[in-house]
């Protein structure tokens, strides 16, 4: 209820914070018979690793997620997956410097208004590293669906764009470089560019895309869970992220009706795709696509002017160790955050008719 | 479950299809004690209703809600309150030419694909009809909410922009025009674009603002349920939407973390706004605004070429009376879904601490 | 939240009050494609009516149910189902002698306690009238069960017991007597002993009984969900009922191990069923059984001493038209709750295995 | 959703089979800057250990808990605490001779049927073991509810009852032994049965009651989540449960309405409390008290027929070390359970009005 799970069928909850001894969570509602490929899900948690590539925050976190329960002899059971993976490196860090002070931009000040108190070791449950266990859950949902492929990637760095429409896009490019952008131009100018921003000591904020292919027709419920507003609700709900649109998205609001249509092929599909694989909140098979945008990470490696929690103007030096750019490692989080999204939908669907 | 409810502990559940004899809701969760002004919640209504002015549709719905219990005395008891709107005009349509065939960019086709068979009159559960609902709820929710202003506005249609800030808006220009566009020179040329495109037979999209002034501080749950997911969500959930963006939003993206943090004055208050009032998921007390892009309405006055159940090739007709452009009409409904997303975040916020 | 819901998938929400204009309710998350037969609904209201026979309350109310959506061409289209019972009844009655006063073991204080404030008319929203809508939900749920029998009936009166054990009942008799037993020589002595405790102005309890044949295997979820864990909230959240047990239930307690393993047969089946056809939670295959107990009607016709708002003692007349036994009524209401909490089990456990 | 998370507000998530690695849960929704007290929650846990006395199982298990999240510097932050606990014992046993086989009166049978197989190692999911989690979850929700006691306490083995009325307990002597009598002749009765059945290799039932004192008025939520409602689900789901009663229970529908109800001195207190401190669903500040009905453990040290997974007729050793009464080592399982309903209810009841 406190704002800790996801999903209705298949059912996320999570716990941790960033310095305690451990992160972890409780998958409920998997199926049970799910033969479980335990690497494939630490191969995700790599994606979204610290310390993997230059362009990315240098910590060390081996981030190894441990089972607990509910797989036994390589199958889901159908009673519930805990699991935890261990802050090697929390007890190393000096965190006095933010104890009284609130950073700029971060949930410093919020968390004090709204519990009294926070945990001020590095960010606390407002860290970034929660998100660790939502990748290890939605690893496991890919499993679950099978068929459907799940791509996301880099669409954009500040102002650099891949200018390419979602059927464009050759995903087998996604991890063959650091930003994780389907296109070797782009990707090197995007390089280029986080390098130059983290020795100014600063950061920038981008945008990810996210493709959906072969998904079944009939997945989101109506009214309110419309299968793009759980989508949205999924991927706003990653630190950092400002938008979300999906299909035409803020684009299509200048378009007229005529030109928006998508019209039918005599089997179904649509010459045209500007509903993004959704009509109605429910999927009509088509590829579903959509972007996210997230902001700058707000901890920069500049001194700043702020307030400590008796009011009183501070300034701030920038130190530690933190990422120029989220974008490239929130790319498997936002795949990871679809995979729930559809998971769930693809169970509650096993209701909607006799 | 089947996605006909919204919120936790301030709960909308609705039901009802566009041509049955009414539609309604039930509200639970709202405390006693309130009083409650109806006819201030039926102005709500007739903000949405059809026939309002020259550039809506001009079918006639009364739109009248009953209220059938949980209210005694003027005041809320603490027990769900029911309520029904009639459908006035249902009889009157013939729906025979849509029975089989599926409407380009509509529920129709996913409808059928989920359900097996669908409820053909009018776009059944699919149409927009269901958020007069929402307004219902969403105006008690704001005579709970008391201090907190939430002024929407029609912010674009098609490529016309307002081109302001969301704090030099005057909020009291808003009703003074069809449009619903807070400045008489945008609102006249929206205006006049609009009903050129309604001669075309055509429909066209655009973007509705929200601005929410003084949020307490501490209301958004973390990790998954912050502030803006559930804003985002239920944004996302009105018909026609297809992107969200909050604060800075996707122009954010472009920015360096140094121009985008915002620092804090000594009073807990910050210089800038581009968190636009939530940080880590949380409200930090400033003013909360975001954007929500509507496509255009796919019912158009032109014939086009669609399927039908058997998967022939038809052509279809264009008639009966639409919105040229949702707009308008949907100001009431984001600022219903805003109010009802932050009546239900002040109530879980009473838990947040001893 | 406000616990006027009941149910995961199946889903129903209920409003209203017992002297307000109507009550309903929404049936959320019933499949599409199911064959309604609103007659057979009717029929199960008529059975809890008042009115229906001499050893209920005379008071007189149609109890008609109208659908107002979520049912199309005599189908369920999966999306909700609204439905309203008017209050014919509801203005003729004078309540300005409890306004002020708590009824003893009534809800009167506490509701007032609760909310700061109550709808004294009738008892408002805890009066047993809401649980006509359970029924109405119920006996939808029924038809969505098809070959699962669910039969409850009048195991006692007062001391009076039907001392037959669960196999050896004859569901036919049921309804051939106005007490629900079934079971001729029984029923006369309890309808004799009811005339007689309503000539003495009083009321008596009793228990029903219900059994449940044609189970499949597999419903019911560990571990806080067992079957028979949501069974008996189910029956405690009807109004005057104070125990369940299922199975051997209390005199279980007084067992051995030995003597109450049921051992299997080859077929799956067990020799004996002392389980009560639960086992872990989940259902085994074997007949459900389990018994309700209901305390007597909290009003008599018999002036009695309490207390008004103002903490001091009066004295408050007998009067009205009430059941002096509540359980012939109750039979309906305890088939309508058994039948929801296993539609919804049914559809949960269609995500139980791949 | 699939059953293993308990509460709406204050909410617990558990996982964990008896024999995997650890077992473990999610405490979601306790309010921020609660001093927790970790020795008091260890000592509910030694309570329920195996081991504790010569009347209880024998196997060794520390069963130590260890927080993960939630706790900074002594107080509650807010966000949720993981814990989790080793199964230490969980390698040296072994299931061979259950693996294919359905022990009677067991959920072996029901979970092959559910899930398709199953975990055999010592029940899996279905073991007792799970409770500690309850137990953990239940001492920090003791300590939130203050003032509120709990007190449990066995009532009833076999057919040796205490006859005390609730009010005439003294809590003081729970302890004393290690039945949990509150009455030294009843206890020693008690314990001398339980050897003798020991002795026999069989096992016994038994009640625990309940009592509450201090209760705030006003928990629990009309309709369907009435305070008694919640309770009896609570104590339904705990292993081996077939019953709960509460105030006047089975015994009271043998009563007449002008001696079951409960009168008011001028105070709001009653003369009489067969209501058991509910009323219409909600506490009306008098005393909560409760009987849980426990069957005899299935686990019996005697040969039994049974079958296995391919329908033969195969013998069952009876071996292993397994409680001869669960009834001593329930009392702190039914507390915890009390603890968390009323956890609950109180956060909620935070918003009935304002």
């Amino acid at each position: 209820m406190a704002g800790n799970s996801f999903g209705k069928l298949f059912k996320l909850s999570t716990f941790g914070e960033s310095h305690g001894p451990a992160i972890g969570g409780v998958i409920d509602g998997c199926p049970a018979g799910l033969s479980v490929d335990l690497e494939k899900i630490q191969t995700e948690l790599n994606r979204r690793k610290p310390g993997q590539s230059a362009i990315v925050t240098q910590r060390k976190e081996p981030d190894t997620v441990e089972f607990l329960s509910g797989i036994f002899e390589g199958k889901t059971t159908g009673t519930p997956i805990g699991f935890i993976i261990q802050n090697s490196n929390q007890k190393s860090k000096d965190y006095s410097h933010i104890k009284n002070t609130y950073r700029p931009s971060h949930a410093d000040y919020t968390y004090d208004e709204k519990y009294g108190f926070r945990d001020y070791r590095g960010g606390g449950r407002s860290s970034a590293r929660e998100t660790a266990c939502r990748v290890v859950a939605g690893a496991l949902a890919k499993q679950l669906l099978e068929n459907i492929e799940i791509n996301a990637f880099t669409a954009s760095v500040g102002d650099i764009f891949l200018n390419k429409k979602p059927h464009e896009i050759d995903f087998s490019l996604i991890e063959t470089n650091p930003v994780r952008c389907p296109d070797k131009a782009s990707a090197e100018q995007m390089e280029t560019y986080i390098k130059q921003i983290r020795k100014e000591g600063d950061t920038v904020g981008g945008t990810v895309q996210c493709v959906i292919k072969n998904v079944p027709k009939g997945l989101g419920e109506p009214v309110f869970d419309k299968l793009h507003a759980e989508l949205g609700k999924a991927m706003l709900s990653i630190n950092a992220v400002k938008g979300f649109e999906y299909g035409s998205g803020f684009e299509g609001t200048k378009m007229k009706g005529s030109q928006h249509n998508d019209l039918f092929n005599e089997d179904g599909t649509t010459k045209t795709n500007l509903s993004g694989g959704i009509q109605g909140g429910i999927s009509n098979g088509m590829d579903i696509y959509f972007n996210v945008a997230f902001k700058p990470v707000a901890t920069i490696m500049q001194d700043q002017e702020t307030i400590n929690r008796e009011g009183d103007m501070v300034k701030m030096q920038g130190k530690g160790r933190h990422d120029p750019c989220v974008v490239p490692r929130a790319v498997p989080i936002v795949e990871a955050m679809a995979a729930l999204v559809l998971a769930d939908f693809m169970l509650q669907n096993k209701c909607a008719k006799l």
